[in-house]
């Protein structure tokens, strides 16, 4: 009965892309340090938003908009609503802005390295790409940055980056904004571990998306939340591009919980930076180089004759989960997410167990 | 300190778009049966679900392709894992469709009048869109679709149409997918109110995708969890395109609880069909000429001197909201959900009194 009808029907670029590939998720009685989840559990407020849920309501679709989400972080971020789009994940957000800024005609900028995930998105609208390396051994963004990025219609800022854990000065990303003519991303997934922030640049340049994730630092990377801040033409732009209910009444009830319960979420943070602190120290103590990080996870180049590759397959065969990029820039360091104080001194005795052998 | 920087960096094509308008979704005290919700609530499989949930969890990443959600599906439609692809709505399932398979170079065909979505989503893709008329009075397919629809790479054939109600044959609907060079997407959102469904077609045929969503017979618009059936290397080359972890854990949960209680579902089914049945009977008694519906809404167009819009106003102004769509082919008709037996009471006690004024 099966036809015997089997062309191809996909769009070129579609059919020859690879597709981006997420960290492994393997689970049981392990240690996951890979992918930069929370060691901790979201607030208790989520908790009761959702286990306290009206099914009931869930007949009707949900606030379209998530306006009363994007409310609540207007508030926090002193902005309008007009200002604020909601996404299912920052990764609905990255499709809505690679679909509205790039093009075969409009080329994309990231750095080098960077999260992966912009150059398939790109791939998908068919957009050139334009690479910016970052300085070796710093990560730093180079001085000429806006003549290397120039043509681009979208640059992509992680501020701090991934999967390097490093940040970028403030006034030289603001001067980049103001210096780039096509819109700039500044992806904050991880601002919440770090110093500083540029959410004023959203507030106050009609060209910077400023866009944020309760992935990471809210614990709720398995419910699927982020948002953008940027000026409201662009928001409305955005909006035109968004699936027509993108986020569910229940992630737009557990996620006002989350935003809500600052007390948590502080403690939460500080936690993690203590133990990120720690972690930094003992690495540097065993002849690590760590990159200094403004992340929940550390970017670490083990000492030699050690590779990033022996280390990080000798602890998955323990059970214990880091990441490793196999490209060029990125092979001689581990990305180690900031776990438990447990959790960190296991995968370092494995590690110094590794290092005698 | 704002700056003057005031370009506008969008696309041309998502620059010029109006953006996809949802139905009105008031709330308070109002009878709503303009956007086909299910009046029920979800099984109390989907509460247990949601209101047992182990929030802990959600620090973590959600199962990134939905597989034991996918396994569920597989089994109900007889197919396997790999045949099925799951999706926050189908909502975010046609945007992955769209991207996949048009193009400017790939025109899209549909019918009209259809779900005017998929004109949006062509329109993103700057891509040609072929229009093919139903017939007037039955909206059925015309007899030479197939010529006309000559040259898409994408046609849309929802079965049961929306917002018409009616379905199509399906050894007509076979035909079609075995002639049309090109993918043919057959948008089952409403096929759990009809007698028959094309759910074959998708096992057997290359060039076939079936979707269905959780939101209407379901009762879970406001989780938003829908899915597509198709041959492997199809739904391989969606998921190129989804978002990483496109469907929230708790919604795959929820969506999963949903499936599994057949007896909740076919007793709702059935009690949305009489409900149906007997409106029907009611408003053809009131000189109403009815689409006949295989969905849970009918179309209909009141007896002259009344027109749809008068009637849609009527109604607004005593809080009953029913869906009027003011373009050619649909402006002589009103689109009502069907709602509880008490609701249709009342909207049909306003009916009444309006046509007796």
């Amino acid at each position: 009965m099966l036809t015997m009808k089997n062309k191809n029907y996909f769009r070129k670029a579609v059919a020859d892309m690879a597709g981006y590939t997420p960290g492994e998720q393997p689970s049981g009685d392990i240690i996951k340090i890979n992918t930069n989840e929370n060691p901790y559990p979201p607030s208790p407020a989520v908790t009761a938003a959702i286990n306290g849920f009206q099914t009931a309501s869930l007949r009707r679709y949900p606030s379209a908009r998530a306006d009363g989400l994007r409310d609540l972080i207007a508030e926090m971020h002193g902005v309008k609503r007009e200002n604020v789009i909601a996404g299912n994940g920052s990764d609905d957000l990255l499709t809505m802005i690679t679909r509205a800024f790039v093009s075969p005609e409009l080329p994309m900028a990231c750095l080098d390295p960077t999260y992966t995930l912009y150059r398939d998105l790109a791939a998908m609208q068919e957009a050139k790409i334009i690479t910016v390396e970052l300085e070796p051994e710093t990560f730093a963004l180079p001085e000429n940055l806006l003549e290397q990025a120039k043509g681009a219609n979208l640059l992509m800022i992680p501020r701090p980056n991934a999967p390097t854990g490093n940040t970028f000065p403030l006034d030289t990303v603001e001067q980049i904004c103001r210096g780039f003519d096509g819109m700039v991303l500044i992806d904050e997934a991880y601002a919440d571990f770090a110093a500083d922030n540029c959410m004023r640049l959203a507030a106050t340049l009609q060209n910077v998306i400023v866009m944020r994730t309760l992935s990471k630092s809210y614990s709720l990377a398995g419910m699927r939340a982020g948002y953008a801040v940027a000026a409201a033409p662009v928001i409305a732009g955005l909006m035109k591009l968004k699936d027509s209910y993108n986020l569910d009444a229940v992630a737009q009830a557990a996620a006002a919980a989350a935003l809500c319960d600052r007390d948590y979420f502080n403690g939460r943070i500080n936690k993690i930076k203590e133990t990120r602190s720690r972690l930094t120290g003992e690495l540097e103590d065993m002849g690590f180089i760590v990159v200094p990080s403004s992340t929940n996870f550390v970017f670490t180049r083990p000492p030699k004759p050690f590779t990033a590759k022996a280390i990080f397959e000798f602890l998955r065969d323990r059970l214990i989960f880091v990441r490793f990029f196999d490209r060029e820039r990125t092979r001689d360091y581990l990305r180690i997410s900031v776990g438990t104080d447990d959790e960190m001194a296991k995968m370092l005795a494995a590690i110094r167990e590794f290092m005698k052998k």
